[in-house]
């Protein structure tokens, strides 16, 4: 046994106090190398500003996180991760070990005790500014912004964006599949395709956050709440000598549990169910023609009474928003779906492409020294806007707030600002929430089924071009402010 | 704080003791919840056998893992992900909090204290073939073969699945880019776009595997030894006022540090380093046509004289097997790659397919009852042999082996046979080798330097038409014995 890495599935620990949750894991480990050589250099760099001269790991990065472009086929975004991000910047510290790993690297070697020592003593003592999770969002649109020292939110890129893509991706492509089945109950069952055990857990979340209503994930249950169902498999049906054998026995234990019914012959299972008078709950079609065996099995079902009227038909075995689209629209009598390698995988397009961006530096003093990009916003002395312009990766400056209006309880338009800018759309709704504040949560984060309340809500404000599964918007409904533009347009590099 | 869910990036801890394993996490509820259903059906039947009754419980279930088809564009599949499963054998318990919450379920409201008395107690107590990490496999060759009691054979799938599907997928889609790159070396960079933190370090470790020389995450390098580096991103640069500021200062720090040159223009940056007289051991091409700059970024180092003749070029930019191939085909001065995205998510195709499937099950005691389909095998009497046959979902019964044979040192054929088979190839290799006997781990697992050394030496045992980058072969040099093509044919459902 000795030897073997210890690859804990596990992830989720709900209401640990403060000091269990010190204990509990590598999460400042879990970061990009380069975050911790910027780390290093921040650290050693003094900043000479006019009159004087300060250390530049007092001053604070503004970062933002946005998606330059939406995953293939998708027309929005269901933002998900949050609650993943907001733990770890409360959590994020480097235990001795880490520290002592870090020293023993080639590339650390020559340096100094002090920028350890530092190491040693960091936690998060930022603000958060985000979307709540389940808005439905955009490109270009900032999700979460993030204002503390340069070191801290340097080293928090890696896991913030890691958790946010991933989530929002699966929220957003649970979203879509929920909407094609139009009301027929979706279950994630796509654990043994996600990549690895955590993310397996994760797409529970986030597929339940889209609007599933329940997973197979066990651990999903047990640390997040989330219904969980399955009856049997494939490998159960085998085991016995007769199929129905199989049914019989499990109907006894689990009077409710959904029989499956394709191991060897659908509808010859479903003519065994019937003779044998089992009272099963409901079936479950898993290969074949799914169109063609639900109405054929329906019909014996029916033909048999009232036994089997309430018999419900589940369907799974590859399924994607485009199949349950098309069953649905032909009038198969399935009742439920669960949905796996597809949803888990986001397998249509699994990257969710989000950046984190330095939009701004804030310095710790006031200064006269006024650059020439620092003539917008209330803090203008003190914030300096950054902007990158490398090809096709140009990023607008400045901290922003978006600013969305609606028409007829529809999205009109998201209108991107400078966070402090006055002339905003009247009567619109500021989607950047402050979460947390000089490193202190600010309040209870929704409960997961809140959260899926809200998120089913937010894909009633999209307008119809944003639903259709087929094809993909040529524009979105975002502006941004004259002022942004302007200050993107005006940037020159140094 | 309170109300934040707690995720553990973190996954993988070392050389702890058997009794801190213990604690170590919610390894046993990494399930489906119908695994779960499907013990409590087998604890509660009595398998009746001719003379006699025996508990179901205490039949064996052979459950082999294979895949009916490889990823999009793959020619082969690289092995990986066994440690993880075997420590996860080692390890899989119930607490008696997550049999509290079993029972609270719906589901399980009537099943029995016994059943769940019998959880408690459950360990893994089986055997386990498989073949080592970093072999070449093709589809329908078993990876990994468990038999054990049915219900921890059954429980364990779920966790297996996930682990070797996505180390798997990863590892295959390395060896691929690392052929491509023709003996550049290539990092892994893609933590960011893995599909959660945990995701990320699984990436790097199949990566690594796969041939990749080093990563990106820290959390892999802490944890499991792999090479990791990064310098700066573009915030680094963007938090100078002058670009050259932050180079000169980094340098100093990392002087062995490679510059980012493409935050603003990336010929305007080689020419500040150079101006600046900055000695730096390599520069960084992240955007851009990468083939054009890395030819103008060389031509410019070189110019320059002898302090840049050293100096190396990286690229990095969505890169994937096909861009790397092309610019080494046109002989791009670039001396190394960073592989992000494309890597640690498979884009071209997220989801290993692997299965996990019962072939056959053992019954405990002698039995004069011979099935018709239990005429081959040493142990015809006891083992019954098990086969789905779901529409394009069949499968081959019994237990397994693959014998390997050789030609000019290239894989010619393998030839898989029932395990006890005598008729098989003069001079082959068998591939699955026994790991865990009854519960206990036979020998230790390789370092990750030797399982990636032999995955390269793997590679050069592929003939051509499997490396080719472009085409998927129509055929595989697999075929199936008489005896299984046999029993598969003859194979009636009851």
């Amino acid at each position: 046994m000795h030897g073997l890495t210890y690859f804990m599935s596990e992830v989720a620990l709900k209401g640990l106090s403060v000091s269990e949750k010190r204990n509990g894991g590598d999460l400042a480990l879990t970061t990009d190398f380069y975050e911790l050589t910027m780390a290093a250099a921040y650290y050693y760099y003094s900043y000479y500003e006019t009159e004087r001269n300060y250390p530049a790991r007092k001053i604070k990065g503004i970062f933002e996180l946005f998606v330059r472009k939406l995953p293939r086929n998708r027309c929005y975004m269901a933002a998900a991760g949050l609650e993943q991000v907001l733990h770890f910047l409360m959590n994020m510290k480097f235990s001795g070990k880490q520290i002592s790993y870090l020293k023993s690297t080639d590339t650390f070697k020559n340096v100094g005790e002090d920028f350890f020592e530092y190491l040693k003593k960091l936690n998060f003592s930022g603000s958060v500014w985000a979307i709540p999770e389940g808005t439905v969002v955009f490109p270009y649109e900032p999700i979460i912004r993030i204002e503390a020292p340069i070191i801290e939110g340097q080293i928090a890129e890696t896991y913030i964006l890691a958790m946010v893509n991933f989530q929002s991706l699966i929220a957003s492509k649970a979203s879509r599949i929920v909407t094609a089945a139009k009301g027929r109950p979706i279950v994630e069952f796509g654990s043994r395709r996600a990549h690895g055990p955590q993310a397996a857990l994760l797409s529970s979340r986030a597929s339940y956050i889209g609007g599933c209503v329940g997973t197979s994930n066990t651990l999903a249950g047990y640390k997040l709440g989330i219904p969980v169902s399955g009856t049997m498999a494939h490998s159960y049906v085998m085991f016995f000598e007769k199929e129905e054998e199989a049914f019989i026995h499990f109907n006894k234990i689990f009077p409710s549990g959904y029989l499956l019914v394709d191991t060897y012959d659908t509808l010859a299972a479903v003519r065994k169910i019937i003779r044998n008078r089992i009272n099963a709950k409901g079936i479950r079609l898993d290969s074949g023609d799914l169109y063609s065996l639900s109405v054929e099995a329906r019909g014996l079902l029916d033909a048999a009474g009232n036994t089997y009227a309430d018999t419900k038909i589940m369907a799974s075995g590859d399924l994607d928003e485009h199949v349950i689209r098309a069953l649905v629209n032909r009038g198969a009598p399935i009742d439920c779906f669960g949905v796996g390698t597809e949803l888990s995988t986001s397998r249509d397009d699994p990257a969710m492409n989000g950046v984190y961006k330095l939009v701004a530096v804030r310095k710790p003093t006031r200064s006269s020294a006024l650059g020439e990009n620092n003539k917008y916003g209330m803090d203008a002395d003190r914030v300096v806007y950054k902007i990158k312009t490398s090809v096709g990766k140009k990023t607008y400056p400045g901290p922003k707030q978006i600013h969305r209006t609606f028409e007829n309880g529809l999205i009109r338009r998201d209108f991107i600002a400078l966070e402090n800018e006055k002339d905003i759309p009247v009567g619109s709704t500021p989607l950047l929430k402050k979460f947390v504040d000089n490193g202190k949560l600010l309040f209870e984060i929704p409960s997961i089924n809140e959260i899926q309340k809200f998120h089913l809500q937010q894909v009633k404000t999209l307008p119809a071009q944003y639903l259709d599964l087929e094809s993909v918007p040529e524009t979105y409904p975002v502006v941004f402010s004259e002022r942004l533009e302007d200050l993107s347009k005006q940037f020159r590099p140094q």
